[in-house]
C-alpha cells in the first residue's frame, strides 16, 4: 500500500478531448481546488494541442511554471485567466457583447466573463461603473448597450442594475451576482436573489462570481445563426 | 388549579396608557396572534379613552364583534387597520409624505403605511405601481416624489425601486419590503436583503410587509422641526 | 378619511403601454397578489388594446369573470396562463425551442415555458420524463433536443438533467428548477443550487418555477438575427 | 487582446459628479473591493474638486499613498473613514445627532456613523457603552439621548438596545447591528433580526456594520427643515 | 403482508414506565404528530397508574374521545395540555416561579410553562404583558418577579425581554422564544438568536415555542435542595 | 394553439420499462405533484405488466379509482404506499432488516421503509419507539437489533438514536431523519443535521421523511451475495 | 474634528460597577472585539477594585501587557480565561457542577465552563471524552454525573450526548454545543439545533462555545437555597 | 486553582478500547481541533495496541512527532490519513470498492474513502475525473463500475455525477459531497442536497467531504457475507 509505488498520472485528470467538437472550444480547466501540478499537466496538453485553450480562477504561480514550457502562454491578473491565444477565433464585428457593471469593483469578474467572450471569438464592449445610483451614467451609456447583441450585468451589492437594465433592452440579458458586500450580502447572495426575482422577466442568471459561465453563455447565444 | 377560578383579565392585555404621553400616539394593537377577545378588550378601551386609535392586521370578525359597541369604529379592509378617528389630529398639508409602490400586489402593505400616517396626522401622497421593469413609470412621477419631506418605497420581487429612488431624491428614504414573489423570493427575503444592501446610501429598512412600522417612522421624521 | 370616497382606479395598476415598442410584447400580468378585480382590469385593458396578450399564475375565478365580457379569452389550467391570441404571431418553424422535463410533476411548470413561447410566436418541441435516472430515455430523444436552437430544461428534485443535457448540447440552455421534491429539497432550492453549480458552463438559471422568464428569454435568444 | 495595450483608465470607475448637486454632499468612496490604484484615483479626483469628501472602510495603505500628494488629506484608524475637510459644513449646535452603542467593541461601527454625519456638518454627542445588561448606564444618560434629535443606536450580540430605547425616545431611531458576537449571532445576523423585529415600532434598520448609511440617514433627517 | 392481520398495538407507544422512578414524573406525551387513537390508548395508560400525568399540545378531539372513560380528565384550551391531577403534588409556596411575558400574543406559550410548573408541584406566579416597549411596565412589577426562584421569559418578536431582566435579577432565568412575528422573524428564530446571543450571560434557552420543556427545567431548579 | 387538440398522452410519463432488468424492480411511482389521472394511468400501466410494484405518497383517491379496474390493488394508509404483491418475491428469512424508530409519530415514515422492502423481497423486523430518551427500552431490545443484517434508523427531533446505534451494533446502519418537531427543528433539518454529523462513523444518510430511500438501500445492500 | 485632540477614555468602557451587588460577581470582561488597550484598561480597573474577576476570550498579548502590572493575574491558555483570584471565594464540597464532554475536542469550552464555575465559588467535577459513540465510556461514569448538583454537557459534532444524558439524570443539565465538526456542522449549528430539539425535556441551552454562559448559568443554579 | 496542579492526562482522550471487539476496528482518531499532544498521545497509545490504524485530518506536524517513536508510522499527504498498517488485513479480490470522483479537484476526499476502505481490508478501484459535463468519460468505465460490489461517488460542484450513476448500476451506491466549488455552492451544500435529493433512489448520504464515513460504510456493506 506504499502510495509512492502507484503512477503519479493516476491523479491526474482524464481531459475531455471531445469537447472541442462536441461544444466547439476546448475544455477550459478550473485551476481551484487543483494542486499545481495538476493544473501545469492539464494545461500543458492542452496548449500543446489546442491554439486557443484557457483556464479560470488561475493562481500566478501556474503562470510562473508554465512559461518556460510555453511561451507563448499568458496570464491577466485582473480576470485570474491563463491561457493561449495563437490564432485567435474570426471575430465578427456586428454582433458585439456588452459586459457592464454596476461598481469599479465587480470588474475582476466582468474582465473573466470578457476575455472568456474573447478568447471564444466575440467582439466585447466594456461599460463599466454604471450602476443606478447615478442612473444618469446608466442613461448616458444605454445606447451603446442597446446596440449590442448579447449584454452582460455584473453586479454585487443588491444588483438592482439588471432590474433597470432588463426593462430598457430589448436583447439577451445576462446577469452576474458578485460577491461584493458586506454584512446581510451574504457574499453575494442578495444580489443572486435580486437577479433571480428580476421583475424584469427574462434574464439569464448565473453562478456569484461566475463571469466565465456568463462569457460562455453569451458566446453560445452570440453564435447561434 | 382550575383554570375557570382565575379572573380573566388575567389573561388580557397590560395597556402601555403612558404611550401617548412619552411617544405622542397611544398603544397601537397588533392583532396578530391574539384572540378576538383580547383585541376587542384592548380597542374597547383605547377607543373609549383616545379619539384616535388603531390596531393593525385586524380580522373582519374584531370589526364585526366591536362595531355594536363603538358605532364610529371604522375597518379597512384593504390595509386589515381597525381604527376610530373622531378628531382627526391637525394635517400639515406643505409636508408630505409620498408612499410609493413598485406593483399593485405592493398596495396592500403600501396601504398600511399610508393610512397609519393619516392617522398620525400627516398628508399622503399614493404613487402606486411605478416599478423599474418600465422605468419611465417612475420618472413620470419623479417630480411629485421629489416634492415629499419624507418618501416610503414599498416594493417585493427584488426592492430595485428603492435602489433607483435613493439615487434620485434628497429626502428621507424608508424601504418596506414586502412578501410579493415566489421560489428564490423566499416570502420577501429576497427583497429585504436588496434595500439592506442598497447602493443607495442611507436608506432606513423596516421589517418585511411592515407597513404600519414604515408609517410611523415617517411620522416621526415629519413631525421634526 | 373615508375609504370609499376614494376613486377605485388610485389602487389599479399602471399599465406599462410603452413594453410592446420598447420590448416587442406586451406587459405580462403576473395575478398572484393581486385581487380578482385588480387582474380582471388590466387584462380587460389589455386584451382591448392588443390581440397577443397574456397573464401567469392565474385562478380560474380570473377567467370566469373575464369570459362574458371577452368571449375569445382562454385559459389553459395546467400552466395557469390566461391569454387572447387572435392573430398568431408568425412562426419561425426552422427555429425550435426544446423544452425538456425530467418528470411528469415538471410538466405544468414546462407547460408555462411552452405557451408563453409559443405565444411570443415561436414553435415548440415538448419533450417530457426524460430525467436522468432512466438515462436512456434521454438518450434515445437527444437527436430531437439537439435539433432545437434553444433548450430549457425544466426538473425538480436534484436537476441533474441540466449537468447532463450542458455536457451534450452546442445551443444555449434555460434551466428552471422546480418546487417538486419534499425534505431537504427545501421547496425547489436544491435544484435551483444545482443549476448555478452545473459543472456545464454556460447555463442560464430563472427562479424556481418560473416557467414564464425561461419561455421569455428562449423567446428573445430565438428572435436574434 | 492584449491586455496592455488598453488604456488604464478603462478600469477606473466613472465618478458620479452630479451627486453633489442631487444629494448634496460628492459621491463616497466605499474602498473595499477596490484596488489601492483605484482608490486613489478617485479620492484624487474628489479632494481636487472638493472641501469636504471621504471614502469608507480605507486602508492604511491608500492614506500613506495619498499623502504626498494630498498635504490635508485625514485618516481615521477606528472608523477607517479617510477624508478631506478643508471647509467644515456648517453646524447647527441646537439639532444633535447621538450616537449610542451597547458595548465598546460596537465603538468602530459608532464612529463611522459618527465621523460620517460629522463631515456631513452634524453635531454629535457619542454616548458609548450603555448596553441593556446593565440597565442603569442606559438610564442615566437617558436625558442626553433625549435631547437629541436623530439618535443612531450601534449593536451588536442581540441588539436589545434598540427596543429599549425605541419605547423611551420621541424622536427618530436609526438602528445599526454590528457583526459583535460569536456562534447563533452569525455575524451580526441575530441583532439584523432582532432590530428588524423590534417590538418598539418606527425604527430604521441599515445594514450590518454600515456606520455610514447610519451617518448619512440621520444627516438627512437632520437636514429636514 | 395484509396490514391488518397485524396486532394493532403493534404500533402503538412503548411507554417508558421507568420514567417516575428515574427522573420523578411521568413519561409527559407529545400529542403532534401521533393519531388520536395513538394519544388516547397512551394517556388512559397513564391515566390508569398515575395520579398526574399530562400530554402536550393536545387537540380538543382527543380530549373528547378520552373524557367517557376517564371522567376526571381535564383539558386547558389555552396551553393545550390535558392532563389528571387527582393527588395534586405539594407545592412549597415559598420557591415561587415567575412565568413573564413581552406581549399577550405570548401567553398560549407562557401558559403551557406554567400549567406545566403547577402539575409538578410548584407555585407559579403569572406577569403577562411587560415587554421593553413600555418598560416602566416591566418596572413596575419588578418587586415581584425579583422574588421568585426561577423566572421564565416568553417572548416573540426580538426577544429583548430576556436581556433586560437578564440584567436586573440574581435568579435564574429561562428563556422561551416564541414564534410570534412577521417577516424577517422566522416563525421565532429572530427571538431565539437574540436570546442565545443575549448580552445578559447566564441564560438557559430552550426551544421555539417550547413552553413545557421550560416549566420541566424550572420545576427541576426549583426542587433543588 | 388549441390545448385541447393535443393528444392527452403528450402529458403522460415515458415509463421506464428497462428499469426491472436494469435495477431489479419495476419504476416506483412518485405520487406527489402527480395529479390523480397522471398517478392513475401510470400505476396501470405496471400494475398490467408486473406482479410486484408500487407507488409512495400516494392519495387514497388514487385507490379509489384504480380499485374498480385492478381488483387486487392494495394500499396502506398509514405508509401511503399504494401496490400490488400477486407473487411475493422469496423472503430469505435469515437476513432480516430491522427497522427502528425514536418515537410513534415517525411510524408512519418508518412504515414506508418497512413495506418498501419487504415488497422488495425482504424480511423486517419492527422495533418501534426505543428512542433515547428512556435508553433503557432501546437496550431490552438491542438483540434483536444487532441479529440484523441491515438497521434502518428513523428519527425525528434531533435524531439521537441514530448516534448511539451506531456506536453499538456492527452491521450497516441507514439513518431517516422524519420531520417530526416544531421551533428549531425546521422540518426535520434538525435531524438531518444531526444524522450527518454522527460521531458514529459509517451511517448512509437519506432525505427527510424518505422512507423509500432507506427500504430500498436496505433491501440493495440486503440482496448483497 | 482632530481625533487626537478627544480624551482617550471616550473610547473606554463604562463599567458596570454595580454588577457585584445586583448579580454577585463583578463585570466579566468578554475580550473578543476590544482593542489590546481596551481590555487592559477595564481589567485594570476591576483587579483593582475586586479579589475574584475575570475576562473570556483574552489574547496572551492582554496578558502579557497586564502582568508587569498585576502580578498575581492568571491566564489560562487552554480556557483563555484570564483573571485574579486572590481571596477564592468559599466553596460548597457538597454541591458539585460536573462538566462532561463528548470528545477530547470539546475540552477547551469545557475549560471556560469548568473554570468560571470554580472562580464563582463551585466544586467541578471534569468527566471528558464520554461521548454517546461508544456509550460505555458514558455508562461506567454515570454515577459520578448523578452525584452533581447540576450537569453542564459539552459538545460539538450531533450533540446526541445531551439527550442520552437527559434521559438518565434527575438534576439541571445545561447543554453547550460546540463549533467542532466540519461540512453540515455549519460551525456547531448541527449540535445547537440537536439540543434544543432534544427528546430530553428540560435541558437549558446556551450559545455555540458558550461555556462561560454555562458556567454562570450552573452557578447560579446552584447556588439557589 | 492552579491549572499546572492537574495531571496532565486529565486533558487527555479516554480511548475507547472496546471499539475493536465491538466493531471491528480500533477508534479512529479524527486529529482536527485537537492539539498535536493530544493526537500524538492517543495514536501512540493505539499504535502499540494494535497492527493497524488510523486517524483522520491529520497535520505533517503530528507525523513528524510521532515518526522518531513510531518508525513504521505513515502519513499520505493526499488524504491526510496517519496509519500504521503493520499486518495488513486479508483484502478479499472479488469484492471491489469502486472510488469514483466527478473531477479532479475531488480526489483528497476519495483519496481518504479510499485509503480508508483498504486499511480495513477492501480492494479499491479508483476511476477519477468522469463527471457528467463529459459523459462518455464515464460510460468508457462503467463496466468497470458496474463490476464493484459498493461505489462511492465522490463530486462536488452539483453533484450530478451520483444521479447518473443511481440509474446505471444494481449495487450501493454511497454518495460524499465535497466542497469543491464557489458562490452558490456553499461550501458543498449544493452537492449535499443534490445528493439527498437524487431522483435515483436508494443512495446513502454522508457528511460534505466524508470520505472517511464512506470508505468506513463502505466496508461494512462489502464486509456483509
Amino acid at each position: 500500500m506504499k502510495r509512492q509505488k502507484r503512477a503519479s498520472n493516476e491523479y491526474m485528470a482524464m481531459i475531455d478531448w471531445d469537447r472541442q467538437d462536441r461544444q466547439g472550444f476546448p475544455e477550459v480547466v478550473y485551476c481551484e481546488g487543483k494542486t499545481d501540478e495538476q493544473c501545469c499537466s492539464i494545461l500543458s496538453s492542452l496548449a500543446n494541442t489546442y491554439d486557443v485553450c484557457m483556464g479560470t480562477r488561475a493562481r500566478p504561480s501556474i503562470y510562473n511554471q508554465l512559461l518556460p514550457y510555453i511561451s507563448d502562454i499568458q496570464y491577466d491578473e485582473l480576470s485570474r485567466i491563463i491561457y493561449v491565444n495563437r490564432v485567435p477565433l474570426h471575430i465578427n464585428g456586428d454582433r458585439i457583447i456588452a459586459v457592464v457593471t454596476a461598481g469599479t469593483s465587480d470588474i475582476p469578474v466582468a474582465e473573466e466573463a470578457a476575455l472568456t467572450a474573447e478568447l471564444m471569438g466575440n467582439q466585447v464592449n466594456r461599460i463599466y461603473d454604471v450602476g443606478v445610483a447615478g442612473i444618469h451614467r446608466l442613461f448616458s451609456r444605454l445606447d451603446e448597450i442597446q446596440e449590442a447583441n448579447v449584454v452582460i450585468a455584473v453586479a454585487g451589492m443588491e444588483g438592482a442594475l439588471v432590474s433597470v437594465l432588463g426593462g430598457l433592452i430589448k436583447k439577451t440579458l445576462i446577469a452576474v451576482p458578485t460577491s461584493i458586500g458586506y454584512g446581510a450580502n451574504f457574499q453575494g447572495v442578495a444580489a443572486l436573489l435580486a437577479m433571480l426575482n428580476s421583475c424584469a422577466a427574462g434574464v439569464g442568471v448565473v453562478n456569484i462570481d461566475n463571469g466565465f459561465g456568463a462569457g460562455r453563455l453569451a458566446h453560445i447565444i452570440n453564435s447561434q445563426r
